[in-house]
């Protein structure tokens, strides 16, 4: 079972965060691919039962680059339907649209047919670092990691039962 | 694993919704109950393994009713974590707040750590009826129903196998 | 010209918030009336030129008493246009729901026809208090507040002038 | 006073949108520019009193290349501030992510402390074809126009009186 990690970030900040949550997913015995999402190629996403995006928070959504992996993602319309999906975002303000963020990409994956869970603790929607990642923002990455394993393990390996 | 069907209805099509809804899910062998959100206590929550709420949509988000029992169930915080989650929503008009409503209730659910899917095709985040239940609508229920019940069967099935 | 503030609070958070924006008004010299959501009818919204509504966030939106004025002002529906809108909110966690719970009131307050603003500086959308009413929050209200009162004056003056 | 309509059009069903919407805002008598999104250039949008922004449904946010407009609209950071502003949509479905994609472009403009107004009748968040420009898009794309003209004539004309 893999899974896509892609990020986009300027200053390093998502980064960052991306490398934590790749970290920890390793330690749950899952293989994982940490990409740019430049490098990420729309019809690839198929192969992975786990997709995760990163984003800094730029006007409230994801960064265009990583939209523009999301709109091209339609010629897969349909195929990804059942994958696990999760998104994690790194932001300059305490109510800067972090949320928003993490939300467009998470809606992007309701509509492709994707699973996505909250977590009751910590970050809801997914992992927010305001500005690099600081001790709450590395737990609460490392906290997503462990469950997002899980959640893939549950959802793509109920057949190997 | 039984699934609660909590609604709202003023004008009786939210009410029509959470029938078709159950009685899809039912054809799917899962025990359905299908209550009024006013007759719903919040400790009880924890008695299911799937929780879907339909609401009017009134002014962009679930009716004061549905809010409610979301913000009593806090009492369960953390308790229902992993539960499969879904929504459904009755409006009057197309852009007139449907995809907010829904995707009110969804966000407590993913706040509670429940696990969420959309759909790739049909009502993405969860069916919506513009007016009463016409037949696309009924068409987005059955469909919701099951794809929903497989998703139970997914998520809280793995340790019975 | 009058502003109601209506806010739900049940720690005193979003009290010392409702407050704080109530005292920066007033410097602005326009009338407020700060009042418990419970005591707000909602006939007399018309009476206001603006409207800010303060919650604590309760599972991403606003707590269920918000919600319920809000549901209630239907009876209002098409008088409220054009008048001013705002809203804040406190909540526990940083990415714990509270731009969902501003925005939760910002969308009705749209379906309302009213005109809302947000700030290119600060909370983007409404302030937010991680807790109690920390010096960052304090000082988001008071911008908020002197914004607001801008935008009162400039949509609702101009007969005036 | 001037006003923007910047669109991305990929099977003509969100030009047809834009351009009943520069019709029904000249004959308010303000002068309209109407460009595909990719022609405008970031550092120009300073020069309108109102944007509006129009684009396909795309995953349930704008498309990228409305993105990369906003994205880069960071170099005007504050330079937008109390401008009027507006979005509108083109959708396969209901219920198919139509509000958000208006949402995720009207939350951008709050990010930029600009001015937004809803409606109380027709689509409240802002234009939404299912589809072509059928008749209720049409009506709905006019009426927005008008609100729209008089939204911006009454906040940036304010220093005019």
């Amino acid at each position: 079972m893999k899974v896509l990690i892609a990020y986009y970030s300027k200053t390093g900040n998502t980064k960052q965060m991306a490398e934590a949550i790749a970290d920890a997913i390793e330690k749950e015995n899952l293989e994982v691919i940490l990409k740019e999402v430049e490098e990420v190629k729309a019809k690839d996403l198929v192969d992975y039962q786990g997709l995760i995006f990163g984003t800094p928070t730029y006007y409230g959504t994801c960064s265009y680059q990583v939209k523009r992996l999301l709109d091209e993602s339609v010629i897969l319309h349909g195929k990804l339907d059942g994958k696990a999906g999760g998104a994690f975002t790194s932001s300059n303000n305490i109510g800067g649209g972090n949320e928003t963020a993490i939300l467009s990409i998470l809606e992007a994956m309701l509509i492709h047919g994707m699973v996505i869970q909250g977590d009751s603790e910590g970050d809801h929607y997914g992992p927010v670092a305001i500005g690099g990642l600081d001790k709450r923002a590395e737990a609460n990455c490392q906290r997503f990691a462990k469950r997002f394993a899980d959640l893939v393990k549950k959802i793509s390996g109920g057949l190997l039962l």
